[in-house]
């Protein structure tokens, strides 16, 4: 019989997934859904990087070299200059999206049943990646009464084994916003080296932090080898469907492995390799308004939560998200809920329910994600819906 | 210690590679390098593609859906239509390159461990996917002597134990430029129904047949559910840096799963969608310039080849690759020569020596691949190096 494969069923399909085909109805009917469940930013691509794509100048859209143009790596090597991270163009390789990055240091770095721990709640696409490398990824909870934190290394110890081979972080994190202060980056850096593990940081959202600097991992004295950065233009310039990421690391060995996993997919997308590297000569304040415009979201996002009776919300330290607990029984069947059989004024909201953002079964049921990617006015909106749905809600807790 | 997968260590590099650095000495010397070695064509992009990227008129460089832009794909079936291939959109899932829909295809179909069978010499870049998913690559040797014509069913069914899961055919083939015939197509057909494999079919130069019609595996009764089909818009227009492809199959199951895996990579890049939906306008005709002007490159290189003492090469029947028998001891010592240590009238040439397109390691050692991607003139310069060289190799067998 023609089978599918045993890590194509493993394969998680996306937890937010399940509640589009709701999404949809809703509209049918009519009904405004603000979308708070995901991460497309509706902050304007900057102009200069759009209106570069739409001057390219060449007859035949050739391959780009398997690493991405030069002259792209060496602009890029220029930002991450600008924002302290000393890294030479060679040590970069112009991934399709973060997500190749991510797939790339997954397959240099483990094999099949090699095990990675990864702080929880934590991107649900991790589990993709490591179903498709066939990696064991290991959660360590973290926790919303100290707004996602660090765990301590004690915590990382219990889960060390002769398999774990590294430790996956987001920082600033999706889908906690958690920033990682500079002790909690000292605290990793000390134990990947003890334990000789692989850092791989993913550090999509650096250029949005509130409440303090970043530290980017390849800023870790020491830990040159130890760290592979992954990271994307898709939310720094609002420019998710570009597919362009970056792996970067000071591992020799691991970038000549990579670069066969580059060469075997050929290249990165040309077109969207010009944005990357017209984006890189955006003045320095380009990143204050657009952080300005999430700080005045994140503020009405977090107040209005934690005006309801019941909800609690830690403030994010960056990205663009929220985890905020609710007074219900099941948020899976609160977010259904909401698009299924609630409306204020025509209007609802759809939320991603935690729990697919949890290795350990059975967490974050009562808890939701939200992205603060929508202006002011419809984040008040949505949130006065969601205001009146916890009043109605029939599996209210409290 | 930190390791390098055992994963990462087998993939293997580009059998191109190795060559660069002695083109670019040559370079640098001030010779002129014919490149007879990659597949980027010099045929210029559509420009009603190519503007129909300048002209977008979106703010936000948003994910497109994880399949694909709905119209797009329903372009796209437009498109196979007029091939002769029936297939509703909802079978097609776009994809990063034509490489994407290989590995998509691989990890929802092969677990580690798991067998296919490839006629060789075969794209040498199935390797890196097969490692990339674990997959054992069982090579099967098709001869220059009959043109590289599909390997009788008996010597499949010698490699198929139970582990075998599939078939992987290129075709029109590269690296060979062999076009499958109507029975060729029958006896895999019948091949794969009766032991239950997946057929795997890279039709990325379907548009580029000279010699008969191209018969598609998708057009193939009653293995509906054994073929995946995987495409691309790469050559068909020209659009390598795009990197649009498609997988396309009936098996819903497998469909099913394969959109896990796209999720998790969440969008093809939106621009080169664009380009590829705008080239599904193109009138009928186009094709058949570009067709004449490729078979008059072939007729041109494949007579220049048979004229050499000692050379032999099979005329291709689509596609723009030929291989080559040459008569000399070792075709990766003569093609670093030919970059190193030759040159006539200040100009050389690079050729893919073929061994690194043979499963069968020691195989090949006397052929080269030449890809047909220059005009007729360049061709014909690149030939007469050729000759002089053959003249002059120390190596020469005959």
């Amino acid at each position: 019989m023609l089978t599918i494969s045993q890590r194509g069923q493993q394969m998680p399909a996306s937890p937010i997934r399940k509640l589009v085909p709701y999404a949809e109805t809703a509209k049918k009917k009519g009904v405004k859904v603000y979308h708070l469940n995901i991460g497309q930013p509706d902050i304007e691509t900057p102009k200069i990087a759009l209106d570069a794509v739409r001057n390219f100048d060449f007859k035949v859209l050739e391959y780009s070299h398997s690493a991405g143009n030069e002259s792209y790596r060496r602009k890029l090597a220029d930002y991450y200059k600008k924002v302290g991270i000393d890294i030479d163009y060679q040590h970069i390789i112009i991934t399709t999206g973060g997500s190749e990055a991510i797939l790339f240091g997954f397959m240099s770095c483990l094999d099949a049943g090699d095990e990675v721990i990864i702080p929880e709640p934590f991107y649900a696409n991790y589990n993709g990646f490591a179903v498709a490398a066939g990696v064991v990824v290991k959660p360590l909870t973290s926790y919303i009464e100290n707004g996602f934190a660090l765990p301590p290394v004690s915590e990382f110890e219990k889960l060390i084994t002769p398999k774990t081979k590294g430790i996956v972080i987001c920082n600033p994190n999706n889908p906690t916003g958690y920033l990682y202060s500079q002790e909690e980056m000292e605290t990793l850096r000390q134990l990947v080296i003890k334990h000789n593990l692989y850092l791989f940081s993913d550090e999509a959202y650096r250029d949005f932090c509130y409440t303090g600097e970043h530290i980017s991992a390849l800023q870790l004295k020491g830990a040159e080898n130890n760290v592979l950065m992954m990271d994307t233009i898709s939310k720094r310039y609002s420019a998710c469907g570009g597919r362009i990421g970056a792996l970067v690391t000071r591992n020799q060995a691991v970038i000549d492995t990579a670069m066969k996993f580059a060469q075997a997919r050929l290249s990165p997308p040309s077109f969207a390799q010009i944005l990357g590297e017209a984006a890189c000569d955006l003045p320095a304040d380009y990143f204050n308004e657009t952080k300005a415009e999430y700080l005045k979201r994140r503020d009405v996002l977090v107040d209005r939560l934690n005006r309801m009776p019941g909800v609690f919300c830690p403030n994010p330290g960056g990205a663009f998200y929220a985890m905020a607990s609710l007074p219900v029984d099941d948020t899976d069947v609160f977010c259904q809920w909401l698009l299924e059989s609630f409306s204020y004024n025509n209007q609802t909201l759809m939320l991603a329910p935690a729990g697919g953002f949890y290795g350990t079964k059975g967490l974050g049921k009562k808890e939701v994600r939200l992205a603060y990617v929508l202006n002011t006015d419809d984040l008040n909106r949505a949130m006065d819906c969601l205001e009146k749905a916890l009043e109605q809600y029939p599996g209210k807790t409290n």
